[in-house]
């Protein structure tokens, strides 16, 4: 799924990660994970894939630090940090970046 | 693969794209670029997935604004830019932000 592009100044949560063995609830979590950050004010639009091997990168857009911070302190996806930390994940990476120029085709 | 997380700031190229059916040269290319990219100075690292379906993120990460500009413009680099506009992809967004703040585990 590819995000629209938006004008810059944004914000872009740059998250990848490699999966431990098994789904272990993960699935259906990432799926509500991107339904609850899309009803979130300041949400803009997410990127998402995953390799067969399992290593994964997801992008999220945001309006601006506000509106991230406020996601990540969101109780539901709090939960799901944790069991991301515990469970889900051999390591992962988190970057927040501002977006300043754009470009596309298609 | 995971890149390290670095100091920022620091500049992350966000390049999301859906491949258009059939190899036709890209992965060849693909392994060709990256051996490419990490020989230019300000390279710091690339993290890479495509999904089953062709949807790919590739983020590379680069000491500043003019290591990009310059990687931009390697001759190579062009060739395959145009392949990928007239070849390899559906569709693609690329989005130049600057890393402010970082985060992981493993």
């Amino acid at each position: 799924m590819m995000a629209p592009l938006f004008d810059p100044p944004y914000v872009a949560v740059i998250f990848s990660s490699q999966r431990t063995e098994g789904d272990q609830g993960y699935g259906r979590m990432a799926e509500r994970m991107v339904e609850l950050a899309a009803q979130q004010p300041g949400f803009l639009g997410v990127e998402s894939a995953r390799d067969a091997e399992g290593f994964g990168i997801t992008v999220s857009y945001w309006k601006d630090e506000a509106s991230v911070a406020a996601w990540k302190a969101v109780t539901e996806h709090r939960a799901a940090q944790r069991l991301g930390r515990d469970t889900w994940y051999q390591g992962f990476r988190l970057r927040v970046a501002k977006v300043e120029r754009v470009n596309g085709m298609g």
